[in-house]
């Protein structure tokens, strides 16, 4: 049950600006604020199987998205190889004593978040 | 016009899954075909009427997703910021005699291009 919670978080904040504002709402109190049903129905004023049925409407929308464009998919993939370039980027400037490549490894993080 | 139909092309390459089947199959004729719009009736046996509908829509649905995602603006800055580094690298690959460089650029630049 965390680890689906964790996967849906990771799909929300890839995809949250597809959702609903009410959806994006509701999704963003279950999975960011950690809410339970029942508050996040008194919180937004509808009853607790409103909410219920958001959380499962958003959550396929949101495995849709994912599914159609792999942003979450692609972003893992990046940063899993990432992981080997700054480490032997890293190595490499220890060993050939060129400092300048420690910037470069901090740029090349910075451009991969964006 | 022919820069308003690259722009679409871009976000078609990006967002094209997020269409219907229909839209898709319109804008993939009309963008990378570049067949007309009389030309995309008479293939898809819907009036002209209709494929011009389906070219508004469509497009308006495209701008729609890049203002909520901005994904073709993300990969605009990274690949203008990557052009910087991999210059810098190829530089100090030179001057230090560092030939791994070569293959970390490419590695780079597979990376970006996931």
């Amino acid at each position: 049950m965390i680890e689906k919670k964790l996967a849906l978080t990771m799909l929300f904040d890839f995809y949250e600006n597809l959702l609903t504002q009410k959806h994006k709402e509701v999704m963003s109190l279950y999975l960011i604020e950690d809410y339970g049903l029942v508050e996040i129905g008194e919180e937004l004023g509808i009853s607790r199987q409103a909410v219920y049925d958001k959380i499962k409407t958003s959550s396929k929308q949101l495995e849709d998205f994912e599914e159609k464009l792999g942003l979450v998919t692609r972003y893992r993939e990046r940063q899993s190889r990432l992981v080997s370039v700054v480490s032997e980027l890293e190595r490499l400037g220890v060993e050939h004593r060129v400092t300048e490549l420690e910037a470069i490894v901090e740029e090349i993080q910075a451009i991969l978040s964006l």
